[in-house]
């Protein structure tokens, strides 16, 4: 399958030609850039051939005329699809989309978030469904990768007017993060799953991701591509106090204020030059606002990595990407240094031998730095090519198979020490209720549990006994007790909130306290059925199609004699209006 | 001595009037607040006296007329001195300053950087030297603790304009950050200067602290009190992309996003209430605002000290204060679960058992926390009472004693092993030129300084040889060789970089790389003289009042057969215009 992927940006047009299959690589890549007096410049390469030169394209979207005639000389024009990436997808692109009239409007519809990005990459597109009318074209949304940020990640503290009108974080370089957070999985020979990893892309825009067990958790850029850390040519975080001073003293508008901050800010408004090698040399000189410009894009950047450790409660690598994060040693260097503490110790050597080619990903921690340290080129584009092709291959969800769905209310698994402490030397639980799954009951007694908020009464306990005690209560529960607890698969408790139970004969205090993650229980031959495995997630689909929800990311946990059932928390049964049981469909995603 | 602290808002008057000695006490405390209607709420406090009801005052400055009956009515209308909290004292006040009309005037300049209580402190100001035209006032600044961020901390990456027209970070909360950072100083039992903290004010205005070896290096609140943290009605951080979306998507103006940021956002914005109390009685109940509410609230908290700890590239203790972060035990608990990871761990039956009273501090990190975690009262009129007692009672600067400067080019003290690895095992320096402190020496051998951005050649070895390895270089120098180098006093080596030293028998790497703090070098018999003790800070004043410059904060180092003379580094030579050799005048500071 061959495959062309366009980013036509607001002031360039790249593109490539991958072919795609189990290994899909880049054939061909080709770029119209530097703009001005009606012309441009090209630059292609296919294989060993490099050509460039100047062009008579006035613009990026006039440019893309040209892609057609630069195929066909290399022999290229017969694709089979076309990928976009779109720079905006607000909240309702979590994936890669097929673009019709439909979808085209939808995005349209999200200018006012991306009002110098979106037009232009929408632009690309209707002119691609002139040009190739009959090729599917796939959109890949920089924002999609960072959808799964929790809300108090994404929500700003303005009043509800303004987010009912759509200002919320979102966060960009999806398509980045995800690939380098994935290389850096690879080269630790950890699922991301189990990873906390911290990717900091530092190119012309600049962000930096929390990638936490597997899912972006935060991002530095905000609602625009405008927040965060300091970029080439623009602002970064600024005090939302700025556009009043600047307003009442300077009688700027907002539009001016705006245009400056992309534009006249970053790099360049403290520097005078938006090119890193070039403050660097003249910083190395002694050029002081060279050398401030320096010392606040590290700062930055140094504090963003603290801040994601602190929020993801753990750091197991960080991930240098993007131009300077490839190329610049010494800000690696000024980011790093002094994050001993956390566990972050560089090996200057290594650091200072970084050659980056290809998938290429070494480390640059010190032989006994608890957190790794990875330098990689960063390739968007590939991305973007093989989500196109998933896309077009990827089966429509399917409805398969009702199943049972079970609530579970607050418990916990107890351990024999939680026993004794609890209820006395080797006292033997009274196993009163069996439950479906098979071999496990409900005690008769019960237990409290204690918080810096308040108690929850009356506990239920599950059996048989376990070799951890594990605490499993709702998100309300959690402010009830006033802990912040993290949601969790069963068995991973790793780093989880300590809470002290109390039974009649004492009182127990434990890590363990988790909000469980929805999942499914399944023997092998339903699990055959099912067309699932140990380990996979799908959707549980509950209702009807108009009052109906789809719970996405459910754990399928296969185990020999399971009682196949759904396990949901009495939040969800809420908000899916199932009182004690109910059922479900399975949906492949 | 008796002082009359005010502290007037632009929606409240407090005061207090203190006996100021030793033991600096409050004796009365009154406040007006609530005002609606042409009325207010008043509250009295004068030992076991409570007194409370409604007074006639329509705002604030109204109600500062009171003021007078009320001290008259309790005997204390007899004042020595009047201390106000002033919010902004721009970069220009870096310390409690008496008010006459030059800096009454300076302060009323600064009014467009906060124009909302800029103005209503300075209101009390002129009705005092109304009502007390004999009285000293005295200004304490909410800034002032500030003014020691380092520029990079300070400088939005914004056009050189803006910055010019005053645009920088500035922070607030001085007093309360100071107050807290000196109690948990001592209930560490070690002094400020050796520890890195991190002071979080939680109350209706919210800010974090980070306190560096004594100064404050970053707080949350930026050129306003609007950025940071979540507040009562402030918003804190907000994509600056925000005003233009509002603008152009709301028809909002810069005023109107203004006012709704200061008081329609924060808590109030996302549950419906300022208050933390009702918000957390309401999220145990299950409202889902109050929840997300709490969550944002702590996260972003949260966040704030894992940045603040990679900025300081470390952390010792972190200390709560204000109203939510003295009650609420279930927000502290949100904030520091989880950080483990950087060494802090919370005991949670201490945590819930904190009961404070007056300067109690207690300390509610788990046994075996590195981090301790310290819940204290702030005192800010309190410190307000000592920082005005203290300026009284000051003397003037006073210039004393011409001294010697010598300028610092960049060396290294090397230490046995390094001489072996660079030289050759037993090498023995050539101690080609002597220098002025007794026993000191210059080698004939140079060495080279490697880092990742370039090398610094020839650099020169002084002698005697040390323990420990120590490279002083300049900041200039440090971007050369592209490693960010802390200001460290000489033997203060925890935690600097490394770098790698060259000589003719090979390479050493070696940690100890800093930028050597300014000092001057004092025997016994001229610290007598100079009125100075080993270990206090002086100025050191250089040239003439108009071309001159004084070097702040410059340490004294008595030694037994001291050479007395300052040492400063080449940026500094540079700076003060003095080529090899210059002299200057000691001035108390």
């Amino acid at each position: 399958m061959r495959l062309l992927i366009l980013n036509a940006g607001s002031s360039s047009l790249k593109f490539g030609v991958f072919s795609a299959g189990d290994n899909t690589r880049e054939v061909f890549k080709g770029s119209y850039e530097r703009f001005r007096n009606g012309g441009c410049e090209y630059r292609f390469r296919h294989g060993e051939t490099h050509e460039r030169g100047a062009a008579a394209f006035a613009s990026p979207s006039d440019a893309l005329k040209g892609v057609p005639d630069a195929l066909k000389r290399f022999d290229l024009d017969s694709i089979d699809a076309i990928g976009h990436r779109i720079v905006h997808g607000g909240a309702s692109f979590s994936a890669p989309t097929l673009l019709d009239d439909e979808t085209i409007e939808a995005i349209a519809v999200l200018t006012p978030l991306a009002p110098l990005h979106n037009p232009a990459n929408l632009e690309a597109v209707r002119l691609c469904r002139g040009l190739w009318p009959d090729v599917p074209q796939i959109a890949v949304f920089d924002t999609a990768f960072h959808l799964t940020n929790p809300a108090f990640a994404t929500t700003y503290a303005v009043p509800e007017r303004w987010r009912a009108a759509g200002l919320r974080r979102y966060g960009f370089h999806g398509t980045s993060h995800k690939y380098v957070a994935h290389r850096a999985a690879e080269e630790v020979g950890r699922p991301l799953s189990d990873l906390q990893l911290v990717s900091i892309h530092l190119g012309n825009g600049a962000s930096v991701c929390a990638v936490n067990r597997g899912q972006s958790m935060d991002s530095s850029m905000g609602m625009t591509p405008l927040e965060g850390l300091v970029m080439g040519t623009r602002s970064g975080d600024v005090d939302p106090g700025a556009f009043g001073f600047l307003a009442r003293e300077l009688g700027l508008s907002v539009q001016e204020i705006e245009d400056a901050l992309y534009d006249e800010s970053g790099l360049k408004g403290l520097a005078g030059s938006s090119d890193m090698r070039d403050i660097e040399d003249s910083a190395a000189k002694g050029d002081l606002l060279a050398q401030l410009a320096i010392e606040i894009y590290a700062y930055r950047a140094r504090k963003y990595v603290g801040a994601y450790a602190a929020a993801m409660g753990g750091l197991d690598a960080v991930v240098f990407t993007g131009g300077i994060g490839e190329n610049s040693p010494s800000m690696r260097r000024r980011i790093c240094d002094g994050l001993d503490f956390m566990g972050l110790q560089l090996d200057h050597d290594r650091n200072m031998a970084v050659k980056l080619s290809g998938p290429a990903a070494p480390q640059i921690q010190a032989y006994g730095s608890r957190v790794r340290v990875f330098v990689t080129e960063t390739a968007e584009q590939l991305m973007i090519a093989r989500e196109t092709a998933a896309t077009l291959t990827a089966a429509r969800p399917t409805r398969l198979l009702r199943l049972p769905i079970a609530v579970s209310g607050r418990h916990v698994h107890l351990s024999r020490a939680a026993v004794d402490a609890l209820f006395g030397k080797d006292y033997v639980l009274d196993q009163a209720t069996p439950l479906r799954q098979p071999g496990h009951w409900c005690a008769k007694e019960r237990v409290t549990l204690v918080g810096p908020k308040g108690k929850l009464a009356s506990v239920a306990i599950l059996g048989p006994l376990r070799e951890r005690t594990q605490i499993e209560i709702s998100r309300t529960d959690s402010f009830a007790l006033g802990i912040d607890v993290p949601v969790r698969d069963s068995g991973k408790l790793e780093g989880t909130p300590q809470v002290t139970i109390t039974g009649p004969a004492g009182s127990f205090t434990t890590e363990g306290l988790i909000i469980a993650a929805r999942h499914i229980h399944v023997n092998p031959a339903d699990a055959a059925r099912l067309g699932v495995e140990d380990g996979d997630y799908v959707g549980i689909r509950v209702g009807d199609e108009d009052r109906g929800l789809t719970f996405g990311r459910t754990l399928v946990r296969v185990g020999a004699d399971a009682f196949t059932e759904v396990h949901i928390d009495t939040d969800e049964a809420n908000a899916a209006g199932i009182e004690v049981a109910g059922t479900g469909e399975l949906v492949h995603i």
